[in-house]
């Protein structure tokens, strides 16, 4: 086969953003194809849906099952005109271990098994990875970029606040199963049980299923809510602050090939710039 | 008819603010009628209300209805005074297309098409195009200007956030109807329904119509929660900074006309300033 | 009487903080008064500890009643010994009528009023009447000083989500009226009981008292949950950042009681500062 | 016994950190303990579980309190190589009532007091006790170092704010058990109960086992909702900022030994930081 039809392919594939910016029409289609999936899949349970059109959308899943075979084959067919897969280096196995590649497959791939495993447990749980192609627009999305930096850039804080949650999930818990389980020896019968409690409370989800009645349960349940809310709220404000400060330094980047000093007319040299830098203020005072 | 008079209605009706910072007189009482109106709808929902008071209401409606057509006609007719209105590059049309001119004139149709179309369904719909009527508050409101501002400014990020909501959302109300449904058929009887669970847990609601009782649900639904909380706060915490950003881009435009180089004393020329500039701190050090 | 007695007293009850920064003993026990007395409104109404210890409960209130009526004595009679109360410019008069003093008039007086209008519900109302007691410790708080900082800061801002949030309750329980109507006549009887729904909901609360049952109801609730949510939690964002604001600005003003520019190192004069610009960043970049 | 010992007992449990910033082999080995403690206490609760495994979780019991009190003794006889617990200025007590060391022995001390005391309630809170071994991580956590600075950064605002949340707190409860104690007596049967209705709607947790059906009752909750939903907010978004505050401050501490002023080049001699200070901006404009 001429290289150049394999080129061709790999361009239409991977070159995600055009000179205006927007996907080329293939990759539009196939996000297209994705997006109407996903509603199969979501429409299908739907009883009365499924009873009318029921054929239509197999026919349908059969269909995009072969695109999205198609797709996954000429993706690793083409995957080596990108130099970093290009022998001897990489090869398409490397390729075919990406996560991007791992979703493409994972998106076909229950579709083959039952011929070989007919178990009828598996041949359920295929719909949940037919839900899951959904995560195939991720070729698409420069957001995924976004969530990553902000994340890296906050995750020590992130950490310390998902282990601040945990032991204080485990000790309002165990204070809640003491004080509630002789009272409602059903809704708390375990500190698992009273540890639901605690995730919909501090969450403040609340949904009434599960509350304390005795006064002590309730002092303990008050003091966990005010001590509680503020932890589960931090973390949307880090991340909000983290957003902010990596826009802000993208934008930087974007504009202003380089700093000038203020005092002698230098262009100051492209330094690598940490997003840290943006959260924090320099002032200078001389007295 | 003479032009004075049209130029004085156009004066009265569009120069929104006077000198004082206030609607004229005419503007207010319009104002007004648009708040009573919109506090009758209310009230004639009210049972033992319309019951004793429905003639008043009805009267109320059909006086409110004559003054908001004169008003929308005067609109119409002095709108030419505008000169971006005016002939030949525009015309009453171009000014009648205009969103604000449009929740004008659905303030008003809906009470005059009964008489042509006489559809019962119609008529109870209407209720609802009065009440409605308090957009026509945003003729007076500069606040929608600033919240414009925020969003265009936010727009990527808020974007991506919805972006990700709805992919946690179908994801997760697919893994949920998979471990629920066998337990709650009811409750969970299709990826729809499990999806409703999604935005009233995740948006933490909770009304308690609809929650996991299986222990898998319930491990989903506390790791959803987790995740899914942050989530739905960010877009806040990011509109907020975005509305300290553009106010304080608005003050510095008000007081300062220019800014003065700390070093050479000479004037900086009026930039165009981005209120995104505000969110970056510019921090040099020179070593 | 002579002066000194008077001039005595004002001293002890209006210099809230002394060298140390704490409120003298006279006031530490009036404080602790009352905040025995809110603990005593509380327990009152638990049934069985009104049944055991009633008459300590009234004898404790006589009490209250006697100090704080000496109090209030007190403090009209030294209050023209503050300047800003000293005639002719002012007098007695115009004290009694300052908000601090009116919360110590209301502290005392419903207890005299029964004597003359005897109303069994205005004797239940008392209750209340002493529970506001609490706000007698406005007299030795810093802390509403912040808060008034704070919220004249944002007012704007703070004005402008009111009306947003009023607006959007407004249509949404309009829209919820008309998908809820008919199938939960009870439940969603009119508008302003959609309006609790839309507030309940709006607000995450969530009591699951009254929900939407019906498809559209579920989407039209959807759609405001994902809308509204960003606009509740909004004014806490911009509260916290408030805080900061004025916060930075007070610590600024203590530490700092003059810049001195960095280039020529003049002393630049105490300007009166606006805490809005401390949510401004000046970058400058001369290219 | 000779000095080595000690001095090789204490490195290996007081020094948390080697040069590669992980706890050494014993130090993990009994952070995994813990772990394992918290999770056996959670599991036994379990009646499945503890029917099935029952001797197990007694015999981990018995060899983790084996484990941890050989664990204290050794902490509390090689703690005098800490030079500041060494005699004579201190000694072997003053370092066993540090937080630390009582949690270390509050992990132990219950299980060897039921031979003192056989009172079968306080058998039963021991698994309590058990539960809080998890206080024991503290030892391994710089983390807590954080959310102390964090704490003492924003405590002044802290404060207030819980102050305003109390008085809001009581303030609407005494409210709301005025206007629905008659309706709902079961319910809002006294102020404490009004109290716990406040604590779950002001945190927005809405289990839905109390709440107002009067127009009053509603009409009050959907004022103090509103109010006070900012309020409760309000801390998160401070400790968020708080946390990005201390974070910048660290991290500029680390990577910037001495700032250089940008005029003359010369080094500032490396101040002692105030957290607070990155809180504030410093403007100057020379016009």
């Amino acid at each position: 086969m001429p290289k150049s039809y394999r080129r061709w392919i790999y361009e239409i594939l991977e070159e995600e953003n055009h000179a205006n910016g927007w996907p080329n029409r293939v990759n539009l289609a196939l996000m297209l194809l994705v997006v109407l999936n996903v509603v199969a899949v979501i429409m299908e349970t739907v009883q009365w849906l499924y009873s009318a059109y029921g054929p239509i959308f197999e026919a349908f899943n059969v269909f995009s099952i072969g695109i999205f075979t198609i797709e996954y084959i000429l993706r690793i067919w083409s995957c080596i005109e990108d130099p970093i897969y290009r022998a001897p280096q990489g090869n398409r196995l490397r390729f075919a271990i990406t996560p991007l590649a791992m979703v493409d497959l994972i998106a076909v791939l229950p579709f083959y098994l039952p011929f070989v495993i007919a178990d009828l447990r598996f041949v359920r749980a295929m719909r949940l990875f037919r839900l899951f192609r959904i995560l195939k627009l991720a070729h698409y999305s420069r957001a995924l970029q976004t969530f990553d930096d902000v994340l890296r850039l906050k995750k020590e804080e992130l950490g310390l606040m998902l282990f601040t949650i945990i032991v204080l999930l485990i000790t309002s818990a165990g204070l809640m199963y003491e004080a509630e389980h002789d009272a409602q020896p059903e809704a708390f019968a375990s500190i698992p049980d009273a540890m639901w409690w605690g995730i919909v409370t501090l969450a403040t989800v609340g949904y009434g299923d599960i509350y304390p009645i005795t006064p002590w349960g309730r002092l303990i349940g008050s003091v966990v809510v005010i001590l509680g809310i503020g932890l589960f709220a931090l973390p949307a404000g880090l991340l909000a602050m983290g957003f902010v400060q990596v826009q802000a330094q993208r934008k930087e980047a974007e504009h202003s090939p380089g700093l000038v000093c203020p005092y002698c007319g230098r262009q100051i040299e492209g330094r690598s710039r940490d997003p840290e830098e943006d959260g924090r203020i320099l002032e200078w005072r001389m007295r």
